[in-house]
């Protein structure tokens, strides 16, 4: 391969729009690989950077594969070298020992990484990759292993100081709004009039997460809704034909979406700052913000109901607000773990369970998932600390008064069937 | 303490304006770093971090080494930790002991780090942080081994990927012009109109980077001169009663100055980034430009001079170019780097060595450092890469056939003084 | 009524959100009106105009009429008075005669008009108040006279120099793409869909001019497809499942579509200058564009054919587009103007006929007014003036060889069906 | 002259940068003028328009007169078509001669200037135009009169919706602030350090007003200080060595300079509109400001002094606080308005006159036009309208009680005096 200078290619690209031949894509790997990694890689570094992540763009599932393979296998820790530089340190811990050692630690696919990424544009690039790992590796294969070396990056890469919040609304451009409503993962925006009434009413807001070097990428985002008074259906809230609150009049601001966007970022959280963050920005534009709920699925609640042996089909309305306030309170999974996803974000993040309501989500997926019934969060700002430390450390899982009492009458005919 | 939650504590600030107090810094310092790196942070985050950065920020310098101290000693690696963990990644790779030999080899100081950053604004804070341990703490203390780990997170936060290139013109905001008066590290702006001279004509550019979490600072900038033919002279570019040239009808541009900004960034490399897009970026703007070359100072031949035994004095003018000439070519440290930091950065980046001139900086800084002598380097797009590989590997450096010639004609007479 | 300073008026809206009573509107209108042109105006100027504008809002067509006969019998020009000014004028032409006289020959609702738009957002309130007026007031009406003075106060708000050009994309804001949608007056956009195809492929693009006091309401667009060679069928243009063109390889630039966008603003002519800074932005974006044309419309061919006893049912092709090619040239209004529209406006600009085609436009709206037949208008930059100067003076229309022919054939033919 | 389509020129001047020959310029510029204003400017409108301002702006002052008294009698009304106008519209007062009336009673040389500002950039050089008349020509020269026309069309363009209000800061962009340091009138800046001594503090704000077509131009900028009680000199407010007042704790905002920027919109009042739109903006920001003052200079006072033969050289300071109450509540020109131009404005405005502070300007100039004295305007919103309508109707001043006794104790010293 004849490599130029990144600069001469540059000015070549902008002025002839050369693209790179993607052909012999899997075999060339390795070598533009260790050019990056090189001394080379000082000088043509933007271009081999360009080169590898063009010809990835091409390459088959089974390359891809390969090319993983080789980030695990040949840019992999030194065990010899480590145990070497470990010994050093231990005899002598002085800066240098230290530095030696620290190089060891850390294999060379996280500098392949940060190389690849002084390309404009890359970041979307390597968030993409990570995706095509979490497709194409299972979590328990050996080589699975490098998607520690990204999560390590991405943390420090995506880290909150470094995100912005913006808020969506019906005058943010036409390419974002397109991919929320793509993204929207729990109440899904059916039309461009739908998405309208969530983001343009007054009475409703929608915020993102951005990372400046992803500008045109939302990471995760919010849709609240402003009431008066906490919300008990989704399909009221998301209704055509209602009349907007004045958002001044609004005591409470039901978040009754949170959807995360990009597969590539799973395990990278933002969902907890996200909450933190626009709680703050309209209690300071909306002084008479008072309450802070959410309107949440239950998304395992009829497989949880399956696996427990119960048959809801003839339940009273009573009955199976009671069996959704025992599951939300007391169903755990074998690790000890809550076994709702949505309670464990909400849980962990110090808030309660305020409330249950059926018939709150008519839509096929809710009376599928969770037999239509939906619960509130209640994010009571004084007890988030104390919430917080009770989940984390003693599991224990914070519920208003009526939500209790449910859970006990629950207890009660489950102890009576049971018996 | 009485800790509330970070939510509610940034509701308060905006609306009371609660500042934290100042006292008792030093010693409550390690029960908030642990509260921040325990799963108190979850919810506290923002706050905890705000409090530790604050109290930070009124230390005295015997309070912040106290807390350097405690970061290298309280939160340092663990080795028997490491060991266990290194073992068993040896016994069996798989990606549970990987992933627990990762977390063993980073110390906790490096989470802390980027707890902190979470706070809005926190990253300019962690630089100053750096910037007071590179002042208070010699790099052969033990304690400096935490610089490792801050410029291992630099190194990634500041990504050339993440680096946002601007212009800095006459309609740049005043407070950014103000610090690039004040950063200017090679021929001192004097005042508000030499700045002016600097960055308003149409044949005069500055380029800085900047990084989107710190956008009011500056990282490294670089004024340059578009001319007809490559100039000899700093007074003569920097002059207040010159014509300036059209734009278009320039055929050189020449870097006469490149100065970095941020102390606490120090060994975080712009440099070679920030010439590579200005020249891409010039020659997509103005097709005319086909010549790129630095005006440079050489800021250590006296230095080295004395250090020969050479006596400059009477030197005849092209005696004095020869030396120069010899000194850019041939000086070597001890540990066979070259000798001028200036050189070492542009031979590094694959340039050569054009020209001498003499009498080219009439500053009392250039006639004490350089005996008024100043140096073109050349940045041949086509030769870059091979320059770059042979200064690299061999140590050799590129420089133009009259620049050889002056480099004999100094050995000659070398070899006669010697003698 | 009592009248508060607007100071605290404005004050007060914020703060209270207080809302003015609509009742009793039309009664209190010209006293308000008054007040604003009186020496009170100084001070609670944005405020009356405030109440003007909300109570003018609220009323029925019927109040709004009678505002109109307010501003046009009570309003007027004063004649005695003219008749003394201009009588002192000739006398003495001196600079204080000549005040005299041209406040006497302004009538005082141009001064109002000025006055209502001193509050924030008044222009688009005022556009909307002259649509009414086309709307209730016929143009052989006495009243109408009033709309003379709107033309010419908006022929000065709305001066070229005060437009502002921006690109329509598919980054452009929801709300502003909305507008695009619904002002489309040729070839309707019936989707998010249909839009997207017009604005994001490369080879397509829309420009919109706006007034920075107006800056959410496109005033008047172009649609723009990038081709090689002319294109001759709108349908293809629109089609959804084509393959874009790289945008620098397009040599031609179809203009086949103009909306104005605003009623209130007929008359005021954006069109040419539009078309002028489209092809000047395009040339200096894309060198490789050397033809500008447009694909447009012939809206009055049906109408003509049948004032002209002409039964096209059974006419081949060639005799379609011979007939068409004659009405472009030479179909004349009793008046001697152009009969067709669109053709006076692309051959008042100094365009040309360059060619017609049959079943160009298949839409049902294209198969009533035109048969299917469109047109392109070759802009001809080195012919622009000379065009221009002989349609407008001399009403010879401009027109290629083939298109010369095709009108020969047809009057060959009409003389001898007229025979 | 060979004219081009504009089209053409402009694509010319961006790729070949033509400029176009000033020579011959006063000649040829009455045919120009004819193409500008005929049919041919519809196609060559803005080349033409371009032609001729750059011709203008290299013309000497004799031929700038020449070009102004050719638009003074050359491009005046025509009285005898004027008269026949009013005629026809006097006998049949319809839409037809009305328009045709208006069309007579508006000289040619408004329809040039509204051509010429169809290019971009014009409204910058026709307001410098009107400056130079304003330089050129006295105001009771007959060809002065065309001074009437340009002030109409700038009413109407400057008009105060269109006008966008900025703070300027220390964030500002240079060569704003340049020019804010240029056009300050009332107390100097001395250096960018005063200037920032004035922007940057919390307790300090500045304010313009702008119009979009003249992005880089301030209009008129008011400069304020947040206090604690109304302040009684100017040193104090912008002594170097302040330690400023957190903002939220002022109650008290002092309008203490506000400048004119531009010569050629002399006439145009922004004052009125800037003081009301900064007071409204900063309530809504500062809930806690409850006082709006000025504290002015009283620029005739020793002129006025010397006029009435007054010798101030031994006064004590209660005589001399006396003699400016008197000034400021009855000094009048021999036309019956007040005598004090400042006064005039603000009380204009509705403001009262609320204090007078001896050594309160120890500048040169302070001394010199007003013996040091300075006068705080109380903008009292409650009876703003009722002062203006006072002042305007029976020019009387309101002042408070203790400016009230002041001004008794001078009237009976000065009865005593000339008694």
């Amino acid at each position: 391969m004849s490599v130029l200078s990144d600069v001469l290619d540059l000015v070549f690209r902008r002025t002839m729009r050369v693209t790179v031949p993607a052909q012999a894509t899997a075999a060339a790997m390795p070598r533009l690989i260790e050019d990056l990694l090189s001394s080379k890689g000082e000088i043509t570094g933007v271009m081999t950077a360009r080169h590898i992540l063009d010809r990835y763009n091409v390459m088959t599932d089974a390359e891809k594969l390969q090319f993983f393979t080789h980030l695990a296998e040949d840019l992999d820790l030194d065990h010899a070298d480590l145990e070497t530089a470990l010994h050093a340190l231990k005899a002598k811990p002085d800066r240098k020992s230290y530095d030696r050692f620290l190089a060891a630690a850390e294999p060379r696919r996280q500098e392949l990484a940060r190389r690849l990424n002084r390309m404009p544009g890359a970041t979307r690039l390597l968030v993409d990759m990570r995706a095509d790992l979490l497709r194409l590796v299972p979590p328990d294969d050996p080589i699975a292993r490098i998607d520690s070396d990204f999560r390590h990056l991405f943390a420090s890469w995506f880290n909150r100081g470094f995100l912005v919040l913006r808020r969506i609304s019906w005058e943010s451009p036409a390419h974002i709004l397109e991919k929320i409503i793509r993204y929207e993962a729990v109440h899904a925006i059916t039309s461009w009039e739908d998405l309208r009434r969530r983001v343009e009413p007054e009475d409703r807001r929608c915020f993102a997460f951005f990372h400046p070097a992803m500008p045109d990428e939302p990471l995760i985002f919010v849709e609240v809704a402003l009431t008066k008074g906490i919300a008990s259906s989704v399909q009221s809230l998301l209704s055509d034909d209602r009349t907007p609150l004045a958002a001044h009049e609004a005591d409470t601001a039901i978040f009754y979406s949170i959807s995360n966007c990009q597969v590539g970022l799973a395990g990278i959280s933002f969902g907890n700052s996200l909450i933190k963050q626009v709680v703050n920005d309209l209690t300071a534009e909306l002084p008479g913000l008072s309450t802070f709920s959410t309107l949440s699925p239950m998304p395992l609640f009829s497989r949880w109901l399956l696996e427990q042996g119960f048959d809801a089909s003839d339940w009273t309305k009573p009955q199976l607000l009671a069996a959704a306030a025992y599951y939300l309170t007391s169903a755990r999974r074998n690790d000890g773990h809550h076994y709702d996803p949505v309670a464990r974000f909400h849980l962990g993040n110090g808030a309660l369970v305020h409330a249950v309501h059926a018939q709150a989500d008519t839509s096929q997926r809710g009376k599928k998932d969770s037999l239509g019934v939906m619960t509130n969060y209640l994010y009571d700002l004084a007890r988030l600390e104390q919430n917080h430390e009770s989940f984390a450390n003693q599991k224990q899982v914070a519920a208003s008064p009526p939500v209790q009492t449910l859970t006990q009458s629950f207890q009660s005919v489950e102890v009576l069937q049971n018996a």
